[in-house]
């Protein structure tokens, strides 16, 4: 009997100090501390306010609280090259280790070189047969080590620190703090979803089943145990970029998602999608500005033009027709890293 | 401070109850009603122990609890002919009204004609047309919307019920019991991803994002009112049956489930790859062994061959090596639907 009462107590003051510490945060601690007050903070925070508070005219069901994220260059550092990439490039030597006759063939010979100008000068197509060569041909388990091996020792080359290190402080308090208030966070990115779905549980806090991203088929098939597996196939399915954002979210979401948050030109239609819904809506876009702290690029404000990642005078242009806001790195963010 | 006090006093009160009727629910209520004492219903039971008791060797941490369900045939009744099967013959009178050119242009002439005999000597060909005509080239909002206007008016031949009410109890409350458990329930269906997104909800409680399905791709665009909207395109991205259904889960999961459920061969790759990973691992098919309160169609055990939804013995024998558990719809299940 007292073993019974303790254990009941014991549940008691847990449940009590859930329901005292919650309405805690709710009332009293900022959800997004390493914001500066201004328009953007604001406008994450009205949203919040106006789509889960009881009784709200623009009242969201828990079930439909869904909000997408770009990943590069809107949850971490794109610049200079999406780390995907680089994962691509890296992984060239193993590849040519493995089969010795690529080392002399093009363009894995130009990749091996190390000479950046002549490997800044690969067409498309030779972009098309590196990503082929080493995002393909092996098993979802074996692609899936090799990322994880990857990620724990490639650096990037001006902070020096792992790349899932790189995320943006203040977009992961907008992801926990969209949690904390019912909605799902899901990653709509151009990059690939086997890639991404290695790490986003760790990093972001997001499960693999809510990595919407560039997807390729997968080929069944039984191993000499006579177990099964998955193959990566060279076949797209899914390129999950501008209209293809949209597109992607319908198949593997199934819901319009009430806030989108991204940084390019490639954002565009998921920002577009999400707000042609009813009710209160978020659109948000990053905007590199901050030199100094991390890279300003656009071309939108005169910005740097680039092709990683570009946000385009049109886009900036479209943002203040429809009411979407722009986050200044540079104004809009107190810190950047975690590290910092 | 007197409604401060009310207000904690009330919320302990509430906490308090939670605790208890949690504590109670998992102790003394028997969460499978509608299953009799035996092999499956313990199958069930042990499992969730194994993977849900704190300590236990094969211990599952709740972000990997994924249970995996095929729909027809698994969750509802799938004779004498598919649901969704019959959503595009019944939806060929309408398009034939907007376009009169369809009904003297075959298989649409013979579908309208209502000639049962003429109708099942179809070609896959013929059938590859219906479903492209009546599931394609609508926008994704207004699939939805007829959908949902049939699903309401529509009447199963036999029970001349809705559709949505011809699921089984017994598997209601093994999903109910799965959720109760931490599992995150999906539909993995050969059937249409956007169809069964429509009721999945309402009718089994899984969400449009854990509905995994045969999936054609969309495109996106926009309307005259500037509105952006995707269209159904008649191109196939995903066949969810077969080996297909691990490449469905890979793609729109990317996990693999740790219980799955099925009823026929297409659901044979499923439950290998799912039994296929480490720990204690949940594989059922469900037979449809009664005649008086279902039907009964296998092939196994010598029950009537069908092309829909065929279990055939190679299956059943497969069952039996490895471990998998057959339920016997006629021993097993107490009650079938809700409604007897």
């Amino acid at each position: 009997m007292k073993r019974n009462l303790s254990f009941s107590l014991h549940h008691i003051l847990l449940a009590v100090a859930c329901v005292v510490s919650s309405a805690a945060v709710l009332a009293q601690v900022d959800p997004l501390p390493s914001w500066n007050d201004g328009a953007a903070k604001k406008a994450i925070v009205e949203f919040v306010r106006a789509t889960t508070s009881q009784g709200s005219p623009n009242f969201v069901p828990q079930s439909e609280r869904i909000a997408t994220f770009d990943q590069d260059g809107t949850l971490w550092v794109e610049h200079p090259m999406y780390s995907q990439v680089m994962y691509c490039l890296e992984r060239v030597p193993a590849l040519a280790k493995a089969k010795p006759e690529l080392a002399n063939v093009e363009p894995f010979k130009t990749v091996m070189s190390g000479n950046r100008e002549a490997m800044a000068k690969l067409s498309e197509g030779d972009h098309i047969k590196i990503l082929a060569a080493t995002l393909t041909g092996m098993s979802t388990d074996e692609f899936q080590a090799e990322v994880k091996k990857w990620l724990a020792e490639a650096r990037d080359p001006r902070w020096k620190k792992p790349y899932t290190e790189l995320t943006y402080l203040p977009m992961q308090e907008v992801l926990k703090f969209l949690r904390a208030s019912g909605y799902k966070t899901y990653i709509v990115t151009g990059g690939g979803q086997d890639f991404v779905r290695v790490y986003a549980e760790a990093t972001y806090g997001i499960p693999p089943e809510q990595v919407v991203g560039s997807a390729g088929g997968t080929k069944y098939g039984y191993g000499k145990d006579g177990k099964p597996f998955l193959t990566k196939e060279p076949k797209l399915l899914l390129n999950d970029d501008k209209a293809g954002k949209p597109e992607g979210m319908h198949l593997m979401i199934g819901r319009r998602p009430v806030a989108a948050f991204g940084n390019s030109d490639g954002d565009r239609q998921m920002l577009e999608y999400a707000t042609a819904g009813a009710g209160t809506r978020l659109a948000m876009l990053v905007m590199h500005d901050d030199a100094v702290r991390e890279y300003a690029y656009g071309p939108a404000k005169g910005l740097r033009a680039t092709k990683v990642g570009a946000f385009t005078q049109a886009l900036y242009d479209q943002a203040a027709r429809k009411g979407w806001t722009v986050i200044s790195m540079k104004d809009d963010w107190k810190r950047i890293f975690a590290f910092e």
